[in-house]
Protein backbone atom coordinates (compact mmCIF):
# COMPACT_ATOMS: atom_id res chain seq x y z
CA UNK A 1 0.00 0.00 0.00
CA UNK A 2 2.89 2.54 0.87
CA UNK A 3 4.43 1.51 -2.82
CA UNK A 4 1.38 2.56 -4.26
CA UNK A 5 1.03 5.70 -2.02
CA UNK A 6 4.70 6.61 -3.18
CA UNK A 7 4.60 5.70 -7.26
CA UNK A 8 0.85 8.33 -6.84
CA UNK A 9 2.62 10.50 -4.80
CA UNK A 10 5.81 10.96 -7.32
CA UNK A 11 3.47 10.86 -9.97
CA UNK A 12 2.32 14.66 -9.48
CA UNK A 13 5.93 15.67 -9.26
CA UNK A 14 7.22 16.87 -12.67
CA UNK A 15 11.08 17.01 -11.77
CA UNK A 16 13.07 14.79 -8.92
CA UNK A 17 16.88 15.93 -8.70
CA UNK A 18 19.03 14.07 -6.20
CA UNK A 19 22.20 16.22 -5.45
CA UNK A 20 25.10 13.55 -4.90
CA UNK A 21 28.95 13.77 -4.36
CA UNK A 22 30.92 10.83 -3.56
CA UNK A 23 32.98 12.71 -0.55
CA UNK A 24 31.42 14.34 2.10
CA UNK A 25 32.54 17.95 2.80
CA UNK A 26 32.14 19.26 -0.72
CA UNK A 27 29.46 21.60 -0.40
CA UNK A 28 26.65 18.87 -1.18
CA UNK A 29 23.70 20.24 1.15
CA UNK A 30 24.73 23.96 0.49
CA UNK A 31 24.32 23.90 -3.30
CA UNK A 32 21.34 21.94 -2.65
CA UNK A 33 19.53 24.13 -0.19
CA UNK A 34 20.92 27.39 -2.95
CA UNK A 35 19.08 25.94 -6.04
CA UNK A 36 16.13 24.81 -3.97
CA UNK A 37 16.01 28.15 -3.32
CA UNK A 38 16.95 30.03 -6.66
CA UNK A 39 14.37 27.88 -8.46
CA UNK A 40 11.41 28.63 -5.84
CA UNK A 41 12.12 32.08 -6.42
CA UNK A 42 11.70 31.76 -9.90
CA UNK A 43 8.00 30.89 -9.62
CA UNK A 44 8.53 27.10 -9.38
CA UNK A 45 6.94 25.18 -6.57
CA UNK A 46 9.79 23.58 -4.79
CA UNK A 47 10.03 20.40 -2.37
CA UNK A 48 13.49 20.26 -0.64
CA UNK A 49 14.04 16.61 1.05
CA UNK A 50 17.34 16.05 3.05
CA UNK A 51 17.94 12.45 3.24
CA UNK A 52 21.23 12.92 5.51
CA UNK A 53 20.31 10.99 8.48
CA UNK A 54 23.07 11.12 10.14
CA UNK A 55 24.21 14.65 9.49
CA UNK A 56 21.30 16.86 8.41
CA UNK A 57 22.39 20.70 7.18
CA UNK A 58 19.66 21.28 5.17
CA UNK A 59 17.68 23.42 8.49
CA UNK A 60 20.42 25.15 9.72
CA UNK A 61 21.56 26.13 5.81
CA UNK A 62 17.72 27.82 5.54
CA UNK A 63 17.37 28.84 9.03
CA UNK A 64 14.33 26.50 9.86
CA UNK A 65 13.21 25.98 13.44
CA UNK A 66 11.76 22.42 14.19
CA UNK A 67 8.45 21.23 14.51
CA UNK A 68 6.32 19.74 12.02
CA UNK A 69 2.66 20.11 11.16
CA UNK A 70 0.52 16.80 11.74
CA UNK A 71 -2.03 16.61 9.11
CA UNK A 72 -5.45 15.88 9.82
CA UNK A 73 -4.78 12.26 7.97
CA UNK A 74 -3.61 9.70 10.37
CA UNK A 75 0.37 9.30 10.50
CA UNK A 76 0.63 11.80 7.95
CA UNK A 77 2.25 15.30 8.06
CA UNK A 78 2.91 18.82 5.94
CA UNK A 79 6.66 19.50 5.42
CA UNK A 80 8.08 22.72 6.93
CA UNK A 81 7.40 25.75 5.14
CA UNK A 82 10.41 27.96 3.82
CA UNK A 83 8.46 30.47 2.01
CA UNK A 84 5.27 30.50 0.12
CA UNK A 85 7.14 28.29 -3.46
CA UNK A 86 9.44 26.13 -0.89
CA UNK A 87 8.69 23.00 1.47
CA UNK A 88 11.71 21.21 3.15
CA UNK A 89 11.40 17.89 5.46
CA UNK A 90 14.57 16.72 7.52
CA UNK A 91 14.78 14.34 9.52
CA UNK A 92 16.34 17.38 12.11
CA UNK A 93 12.36 18.64 11.88
CA UNK A 94 11.15 15.63 12.70
CA UNK A 95 13.31 15.30 15.92
CA UNK A 96 12.34 17.61 18.20
CA UNK A 97 14.27 20.32 20.05
CA UNK A 98 17.73 18.34 20.82
CA UNK A 99 19.75 18.41 17.95
CA UNK A 100 22.51 17.16 19.81
CA UNK A 101 20.84 13.55 19.55
CA UNK A 102 22.49 10.58 17.25
CA UNK A 103 20.69 8.93 14.93
CA UNK A 104 22.16 5.29 15.77
CA UNK A 105 19.97 3.76 12.87
CA UNK A 106 21.38 0.71 10.70
CA UNK A 107 20.51 0.36 6.74
CA UNK A 108 16.95 -0.72 6.83
CA UNK A 109 16.25 1.86 8.95
CA UNK A 110 16.86 4.76 7.20
CA UNK A 111 15.49 3.05 4.19
CA UNK A 112 12.00 3.09 5.59
CA UNK A 113 12.43 6.93 7.04
CA UNK A 114 13.33 7.98 3.47
CA UNK A 115 10.49 5.75 1.90
CA UNK A 116 8.02 7.40 4.71
CA UNK A 117 9.43 11.19 3.52
CA UNK A 118 7.59 10.57 0.41
CA UNK A 119 4.81 8.82 1.05
CA UNK A 120 3.43 10.08 4.44
CA UNK A 121 4.21 13.91 3.96
CA UNK A 122 2.16 16.03 2.52
CA UNK A 123 3.78 17.42 -0.24
CA UNK A 124 1.93 20.27 -2.23
CA UNK A 125 2.82 18.75 -5.85
CA UNK A 126 6.06 20.46 -6.42
CA UNK A 127 7.40 21.08 -9.82
CA UNK A 128 10.96 20.20 -8.70
CA UNK A 129 11.64 17.95 -5.58
CA UNK A 130 15.50 18.38 -4.82
CA UNK A 131 16.71 15.71 -2.60
CA UNK A 132 19.79 15.96 -0.22
CA UNK A 133 21.44 12.34 -0.17
CA UNK A 134 24.47 11.99 2.04
CA UNK A 135 27.82 11.52 0.34
CA UNK A 136 29.00 7.95 -1.40
CA UNK A 137 26.75 5.24 -2.72
CA UNK A 138 25.23 3.46 0.15
CA UNK A 139 21.70 3.01 1.26
CA UNK A 140 20.72 6.14 0.81
CA UNK A 141 21.37 7.03 -2.86
CA UNK A 142 20.41 3.45 -3.44
CA UNK A 143 16.88 3.72 -1.77
CA UNK A 144 16.39 6.95 -4.00
CA UNK A 145 17.35 5.21 -6.85
CA UNK A 146 15.02 2.29 -6.73
CA UNK A 147 12.54 3.86 -5.12
CA UNK A 148 12.42 7.27 -7.63
CA UNK A 149 13.30 5.47 -10.55
CA UNK A 150 13.16 9.17 -12.80
CA UNK A 151 15.35 10.67 -10.47
CA UNK A 152 18.04 12.28 -12.27
CA UNK A 153 21.53 13.28 -10.40
CA UNK A 154 23.46 16.30 -9.76
CA UNK A 155 27.32 15.58 -8.84
CA UNK A 156 28.91 18.06 -6.81
CA UNK A 157 32.62 17.92 -6.25
CA UNK A 158 35.81 19.75 -5.34
CA UNK A 159 38.59 20.35 -7.94
CA UNK A 160 41.23 18.09 -5.96
CA UNK A 161 41.87 14.51 -6.80
CA UNK A 162 40.66 12.79 -3.99
CA UNK A 163 37.35 14.29 -4.28
CA UNK A 164 37.45 13.50 -8.03
CA UNK A 165 38.29 9.80 -7.28
CA UNK A 166 35.02 9.81 -5.49
CA UNK A 167 33.17 11.45 -8.52
CA UNK A 168 34.12 8.93 -10.12
CA UNK A 169 32.38 6.26 -8.48
CA UNK A 170 29.67 8.64 -8.24
CA UNK A 171 29.06 8.43 -11.90
CA UNK A 172 29.43 5.04 -11.91
CA UNK A 173 27.02 4.31 -9.31
CA UNK A 174 24.48 6.09 -11.46
CA UNK A 175 25.55 4.08 -14.39
CA UNK A 176 25.06 0.94 -12.39
CA UNK A 177 21.72 2.20 -11.05
CA UNK A 178 20.54 3.91 -14.70
CA UNK A 179 20.17 7.32 -12.97
CA UNK A 180 20.88 9.54 -15.81
CA UNK A 181 23.28 12.85 -14.70
CA UNK A 182 21.85 16.50 -15.85
CA UNK A 183 25.86 17.55 -14.74
CA UNK A 184 28.72 17.92 -12.42
CA UNK A 185 29.19 20.97 -10.15
CA UNK A 186 32.77 22.04 -9.37
CA UNK A 187 32.36 23.31 -5.50
CA UNK A 188 35.48 25.29 -3.60
CA UNK A 189 37.22 26.20 -6.90
CA UNK A 190 39.38 28.86 -6.00
CA UNK A 191 39.31 31.14 -3.16
CA UNK A 192 40.11 35.19 -2.69
CA UNK A 193 41.76 36.04 -0.06
CA UNK A 194 40.03 38.77 1.54
CA UNK A 195 43.41 40.96 2.42
CA UNK A 196 45.39 40.84 -0.55
CA UNK A 197 42.56 40.06 -2.97
CA UNK A 198 44.79 37.52 -4.90
CA UNK A 199 42.75 34.11 -5.81
CA UNK A 200 44.48 30.63 -4.13
CA UNK A 201 43.89 27.57 -5.61
CA UNK A 202 43.09 25.98 -2.25
CA UNK A 203 41.94 22.65 -3.84
CA UNK A 204 43.36 23.45 -7.24
CA UNK A 205 40.95 23.74 -9.81
CA UNK A 206 39.24 22.61 -13.06
CA UNK A 207 38.94 19.10 -12.20
CA UNK A 208 35.38 19.02 -12.09
CA UNK A 209 35.43 20.48 -15.84
CA UNK A 210 37.90 17.83 -16.80
CA UNK A 211 35.96 14.41 -15.67
CA UNK A 212 32.60 16.19 -17.22
CA UNK A 213 34.26 16.39 -20.59
CA UNK A 214 36.12 13.04 -19.95
CA UNK A 215 33.09 11.46 -19.18
CA UNK A 216 30.78 13.35 -21.81
CA UNK A 217 28.25 14.99 -19.29
CA UNK A 218 27.08 18.31 -18.78
CA UNK A 219 29.50 21.29 -16.59
CA UNK A 220 27.30 22.83 -15.03
CA UNK A 221 29.49 25.59 -13.56
CA UNK A 222 31.84 26.27 -10.99
CA UNK A 223 31.69 27.96 -7.84
CA UNK A 224 34.21 29.77 -5.59
CA UNK A 225 35.12 29.07 -2.34
CA UNK A 226 33.64 32.70 -0.51
CA UNK A 227 34.85 32.99 3.50
CA UNK A 228 31.59 35.26 3.77
CA UNK A 229 29.05 32.21 2.21
CA UNK A 230 30.54 30.17 4.81
CA UNK A 231 29.19 32.27 7.49
CA UNK A 232 25.93 32.78 6.43
CA UNK A 233 25.74 29.19 6.05
CA UNK A 234 26.61 28.82 9.32
CA UNK A 235 24.03 31.28 10.69
CA UNK A 236 21.39 30.33 8.10
CA UNK A 237 21.38 33.63 6.14
CA UNK A 238 21.32 33.24 2.78
CA UNK A 239 20.42 36.79 1.79
CA UNK A 240 24.26 36.80 -0.12
CA UNK A 241 21.68 34.92 -2.53
CA UNK A 242 20.44 38.27 -3.52
CA UNK A 243 23.15 40.48 -3.85
CA UNK A 244 24.13 40.13 -7.48
CA UNK A 245 27.42 41.79 -7.18
CA UNK A 246 28.59 38.56 -5.24
CA UNK A 247 31.09 36.58 -7.76
CA UNK A 248 29.97 33.10 -5.89
CA UNK A 249 25.87 34.22 -6.25
CA UNK A 250 26.77 35.29 -9.81
CA UNK A 251 27.76 31.64 -10.73
CA UNK A 252 25.33 29.95 -8.77
CA UNK A 253 22.08 31.50 -10.39
CA UNK A 254 23.80 30.74 -13.92
CA UNK A 255 23.85 26.82 -12.27
CA UNK A 256 20.27 27.38 -11.24
CA UNK A 257 19.35 28.45 -14.68
CA UNK A 258 21.08 26.07 -16.45
CA UNK A 259 19.92 22.75 -14.42
CA UNK A 260 15.70 24.77 -14.25
CA UNK A 261 16.68 24.63 -18.88
CA UNK A 262 18.17 21.03 -18.40
CA UNK A 263 15.47 19.77 -16.96
CA UNK A 264 12.03 21.72 -18.44
CA UNK A 265 13.92 21.04 -21.82
CA UNK A 266 14.01 17.18 -21.92
CA UNK A 267 10.82 17.07 -20.76
CA UNK A 268 8.84 18.30 -23.87
CA UNK B 1 33.91 -19.15 14.62
CA UNK B 2 34.25 -16.04 13.24
CA UNK B 3 33.30 -14.36 16.63
CA UNK B 4 35.48 -16.22 18.55
CA UNK B 5 38.60 -15.22 15.92
CA UNK B 6 37.89 -11.96 15.81
CA UNK B 7 37.98 -11.89 19.55
CA UNK B 8 41.38 -13.69 19.88
CA UNK B 9 43.21 -10.96 17.38
CA UNK B 10 41.61 -7.88 18.78
CA UNK B 11 43.13 -9.30 22.26
CA UNK B 12 46.59 -9.40 20.57
CA UNK B 13 46.12 -5.67 19.88
CA UNK B 14 46.95 -3.29 22.33
CA UNK B 15 45.14 -0.01 21.52
CA UNK B 16 42.42 0.75 19.00
CA UNK B 17 41.70 4.30 18.05
CA UNK B 18 38.93 5.01 15.58
CA UNK B 19 39.20 8.10 13.68
CA UNK B 20 35.79 9.53 13.52
CA UNK B 21 33.74 12.82 13.09
CA UNK B 22 30.24 14.02 11.99
CA UNK B 23 30.67 15.53 9.05
CA UNK B 24 32.55 14.50 5.75
CA UNK B 25 35.16 16.53 4.18
CA UNK B 26 36.97 17.71 7.69
CA UNK B 27 40.61 15.70 6.92
CA UNK B 28 39.29 12.74 9.23
CA UNK B 29 41.01 10.35 6.78
CA UNK B 30 44.47 12.39 6.63
CA UNK B 31 44.62 12.59 10.34
CA UNK B 32 44.20 9.28 10.80
CA UNK B 33 46.71 8.50 8.18
CA UNK B 34 49.44 11.09 9.30
CA UNK B 35 48.77 9.73 12.66
CA UNK B 36 49.59 6.49 11.97
CA UNK B 37 52.18 7.20 10.26
CA UNK B 38 53.80 9.11 12.85
CA UNK B 39 52.86 7.00 15.49
CA UNK B 40 55.24 3.92 13.39
CA UNK B 41 57.77 6.17 12.94
CA UNK B 42 57.94 6.31 17.05
CA UNK B 43 58.63 2.75 16.51
CA UNK B 44 55.23 1.37 17.43
CA UNK B 45 53.43 -1.31 15.32
CA UNK B 46 50.41 0.29 13.70
CA UNK B 47 47.53 -1.36 11.60
CA UNK B 48 45.96 1.02 9.75
CA UNK B 49 42.22 -0.05 8.72
CA UNK B 50 40.10 2.05 6.33
CA UNK B 51 36.56 1.27 6.92
CA UNK B 52 34.72 3.95 4.74
CA UNK B 53 33.71 1.21 2.06
CA UNK B 54 32.48 3.83 -0.28
CA UNK B 55 35.07 6.29 -0.40
CA UNK B 56 38.41 5.37 0.49
CA UNK B 57 40.98 7.51 0.75
CA UNK B 58 43.58 5.87 2.63
CA UNK B 59 45.42 4.18 -0.37
CA UNK B 60 45.69 7.41 -1.89
CA UNK B 61 46.82 9.83 1.18
CA UNK B 62 49.76 6.92 1.49
CA UNK B 63 50.24 6.41 -2.11
CA UNK B 64 49.58 2.97 -1.95
CA UNK B 65 49.28 0.35 -4.57
CA UNK B 66 46.28 -1.95 -5.11
CA UNK B 67 47.30 -5.69 -4.36
CA UNK B 68 47.13 -7.86 -1.70
CA UNK B 69 49.22 -10.66 -0.66
CA UNK B 70 46.69 -14.32 0.18
CA UNK B 71 47.79 -15.88 2.96
CA UNK B 72 49.01 -19.40 3.04
CA UNK B 73 45.66 -20.05 5.10
CA UNK B 74 42.46 -20.55 2.74
CA UNK B 75 40.53 -17.06 2.76
CA UNK B 76 43.01 -15.19 4.56
CA UNK B 77 44.95 -12.34 3.20
CA UNK B 78 47.85 -9.91 4.21
CA UNK B 79 47.70 -6.58 4.81
CA UNK B 80 49.98 -3.97 2.69
CA UNK B 81 52.65 -2.59 3.92
CA UNK B 82 53.56 0.68 3.53
CA UNK B 83 56.63 0.83 5.73
CA UNK B 84 58.49 -2.41 8.49
CA UNK B 85 56.16 -0.78 11.08
CA UNK B 86 52.83 0.07 9.07
CA UNK B 87 50.39 -2.28 7.62
CA UNK B 88 46.98 -0.91 5.78
CA UNK B 89 43.86 -2.34 4.78
CA UNK B 90 41.44 -0.50 2.73
CA UNK B 91 38.92 -1.57 0.28
CA UNK B 92 40.15 -0.08 -2.43
CA UNK B 93 43.74 -2.29 -2.12
CA UNK B 94 41.16 -5.31 -2.57
CA UNK B 95 39.02 -4.31 -5.66
CA UNK B 96 41.79 -4.41 -8.08
CA UNK B 97 42.79 -1.96 -10.16
CA UNK B 98 39.37 -0.20 -11.24
CA UNK B 99 38.98 2.31 -8.93
CA UNK B 100 36.16 3.93 -10.29
CA UNK B 101 34.20 1.04 -9.45
CA UNK B 102 31.46 2.50 -6.80
CA UNK B 103 31.06 -0.28 -3.70
CA UNK B 104 26.81 0.21 -4.08
CA UNK B 105 26.53 -2.26 -0.86
CA UNK B 106 23.69 -2.05 1.38
CA UNK B 107 24.29 -2.17 5.58
CA UNK B 108 24.67 -5.84 6.30
CA UNK B 109 27.28 -6.43 3.13
CA UNK B 110 29.09 -2.90 4.99
CA UNK B 111 29.17 -4.89 8.48
CA UNK B 112 30.69 -8.06 7.07
CA UNK B 113 33.19 -6.87 5.50
CA UNK B 114 34.55 -4.98 8.28
CA UNK B 115 34.12 -7.99 10.37
CA UNK B 116 36.32 -9.97 7.60
CA UNK B 117 39.08 -6.99 8.10
CA UNK B 118 39.75 -7.98 11.57
CA UNK B 119 39.11 -12.15 11.02
CA UNK B 120 40.44 -12.41 7.88
CA UNK B 121 43.28 -10.29 7.70
CA UNK B 122 46.87 -11.31 8.49
CA UNK B 123 47.50 -8.51 11.38
CA UNK B 124 50.79 -8.71 12.66
CA UNK B 125 49.77 -8.19 16.29
CA UNK B 126 50.12 -4.05 15.87
CA UNK B 127 50.34 -1.63 19.25
CA UNK B 128 48.02 0.36 17.85
CA UNK B 129 45.08 -0.17 15.25
CA UNK B 130 43.73 3.12 13.66
CA UNK B 131 40.38 3.06 12.11
CA UNK B 132 39.22 5.18 9.58
CA UNK B 133 35.81 5.62 9.60
CA UNK B 134 33.26 6.97 7.04
CA UNK B 135 31.27 10.28 8.64
CA UNK B 136 27.99 9.91 10.63
CA UNK B 137 26.48 7.65 13.08
CA UNK B 138 25.63 4.98 10.76
CA UNK B 139 26.50 0.86 10.00
CA UNK B 140 30.30 1.50 9.81
CA UNK B 141 30.62 3.06 12.71
CA UNK B 142 27.95 1.28 15.11
CA UNK B 143 29.80 -1.80 13.90
CA UNK B 144 32.68 -1.09 15.12
CA UNK B 145 31.81 0.18 18.65
CA UNK B 146 29.79 -3.30 18.92
CA UNK B 147 32.78 -5.55 17.29
CA UNK B 148 35.69 -4.00 18.81
CA UNK B 149 34.36 -2.84 22.63
CA UNK B 150 37.65 -1.12 23.99
CA UNK B 151 37.81 1.04 21.00
CA UNK B 152 38.62 4.74 21.76
CA UNK B 153 37.21 7.62 19.52
CA UNK B 154 39.40 10.65 18.27
CA UNK B 155 36.59 13.35 16.87
CA UNK B 156 37.70 15.19 13.94
CA UNK B 157 36.20 18.71 13.33
CA UNK B 158 36.32 22.04 11.55
CA UNK B 159 35.53 25.06 13.48
CA UNK B 160 32.88 26.47 11.93
CA UNK B 161 29.28 25.79 13.16
CA UNK B 162 27.52 23.14 10.72
CA UNK B 163 30.39 21.09 10.98
CA UNK B 164 29.87 21.28 15.34
CA UNK B 165 26.16 20.59 15.30
CA UNK B 166 27.60 17.06 14.13
CA UNK B 167 30.74 16.73 16.38
CA UNK B 168 28.03 16.68 19.35
CA UNK B 169 25.56 13.73 17.34
CA UNK B 170 29.34 11.93 17.45
CA UNK B 171 29.53 12.97 21.06
CA UNK B 172 26.03 11.53 22.11
CA UNK B 173 27.18 8.68 19.77
CA UNK B 174 29.79 7.75 22.04
CA UNK B 175 27.86 7.99 25.46
CA UNK B 176 25.02 5.88 23.99
CA UNK B 177 27.08 2.95 22.72
CA UNK B 178 29.78 3.25 25.75
CA UNK B 179 33.20 4.33 23.02
CA UNK B 180 35.46 6.23 25.36
CA UNK B 181 36.29 9.34 23.70
CA UNK B 182 40.14 10.35 23.47
CA UNK B 183 40.14 13.81 22.04
CA UNK B 184 38.67 16.14 19.94
CA UNK B 185 41.11 17.50 17.19
CA UNK B 186 40.30 20.84 15.17
CA UNK B 187 41.08 20.83 11.51
CA UNK B 188 41.24 23.54 8.97
CA UNK B 189 41.89 25.81 11.70
CA UNK B 190 42.57 29.06 9.75
CA UNK B 191 44.62 29.67 6.74
CA UNK B 192 47.79 31.54 5.63
CA UNK B 193 47.57 33.09 1.97
CA UNK B 194 50.79 32.14 0.53
CA UNK B 195 51.01 35.37 -1.37
CA UNK B 196 50.24 38.31 1.69
CA UNK B 197 50.46 35.39 4.45
CA UNK B 198 47.89 37.20 6.42
CA UNK B 199 45.64 34.76 8.23
CA UNK B 200 42.29 33.99 6.63
CA UNK B 201 39.45 32.36 9.53
CA UNK B 202 38.15 30.73 6.06
CA UNK B 203 35.59 28.00 8.66
CA UNK B 204 36.53 30.12 11.56
CA UNK B 205 38.59 29.12 14.87
CA UNK B 206 38.36 27.38 18.54
CA UNK B 207 34.77 25.97 17.51
CA UNK B 208 36.45 23.01 18.71
CA UNK B 209 38.33 23.80 21.39
CA UNK B 210 35.06 25.25 22.83
CA UNK B 211 32.83 21.92 22.45
CA UNK B 212 35.67 19.74 23.80
CA UNK B 213 35.57 22.36 26.89
CA UNK B 214 32.06 22.33 27.27
CA UNK B 215 31.96 18.17 26.85
CA UNK B 216 34.23 18.11 29.54
CA UNK B 217 36.61 16.57 26.98
CA UNK B 218 40.39 16.79 25.91
CA UNK B 219 41.36 19.48 23.32
CA UNK B 220 43.68 17.41 21.38
CA UNK B 221 45.23 20.21 19.30
CA UNK B 222 44.42 22.63 16.13
CA UNK B 223 46.05 21.87 12.65
CA UNK B 224 46.24 24.86 10.53
CA UNK B 225 45.00 24.51 6.70
CA UNK B 226 47.98 23.95 4.40
CA UNK B 227 47.59 24.12 0.48
CA UNK B 228 50.51 22.39 0.16
CA UNK B 229 49.69 19.67 2.26
CA UNK B 230 46.32 19.36 0.30
CA UNK B 231 48.22 19.39 -2.76
CA UNK B 232 51.05 16.36 -1.26
CA UNK B 233 47.74 14.34 0.15
CA UNK B 234 46.04 14.32 -4.02
CA UNK B 235 49.72 12.91 -4.77
CA UNK B 236 50.05 10.10 -2.03
CA UNK B 237 53.46 12.34 -1.07
CA UNK B 238 54.12 12.58 2.91
CA UNK B 239 57.44 13.96 3.16
CA UNK B 240 56.18 17.12 4.32
CA UNK B 241 55.90 15.07 7.44
CA UNK B 242 59.24 15.27 7.50
CA UNK B 243 59.65 19.02 7.27
CA UNK B 244 59.73 20.46 11.53
CA UNK B 245 59.68 23.86 9.93
CA UNK B 246 56.01 23.12 8.73
CA UNK B 247 53.16 24.83 11.40
CA UNK B 248 51.43 21.46 10.37
CA UNK B 249 53.65 18.85 11.18
CA UNK B 250 54.26 20.63 14.05
CA UNK B 251 50.55 20.98 15.16
CA UNK B 252 50.31 16.78 13.57
CA UNK B 253 53.57 15.77 15.98
CA UNK B 254 51.99 17.09 18.80
CA UNK B 255 48.72 15.66 18.61
CA UNK B 256 50.48 12.13 17.77
CA UNK B 257 52.60 12.51 20.66
CA UNK B 258 49.28 13.52 23.08
CA UNK B 259 47.67 10.67 22.01
CA UNK B 260 50.53 8.60 22.83
CA UNK B 261 50.75 9.40 26.36
CA UNK B 262 47.01 9.44 26.59
CA UNK B 263 47.01 5.80 25.51
CA UNK B 264 49.72 4.42 27.27
CA UNK B 265 49.15 5.90 30.40
CA UNK B 266 45.31 5.21 30.31
CA UNK B 267 46.60 1.25 30.05
CA UNK B 268 48.45 1.15 32.96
Amino acid sequence: MQEEEIKEKLSRIKYKLTVMSGKGGVGKSSIAAYLAVLLSKKGYKVGLMDIDLHGPSIPRLLGLKSGIMPSPSPGKAFPVKFSDNLEVISIETLMGEDKDIATIWRGPIKIGVIRQFIADIEWSDPDFLIIDSPPGTGDEPLTVAQTISDSKAIIVTTPQEISLADVRKSINFCEKVNMEIVGIIENMSGLICPYCGKEIDLFKKQGGEQIARAKGLVFLGRLPLDPKVVESGDMGDLSFLDNKESSFTKAMIEIASEVERLCTKTSV
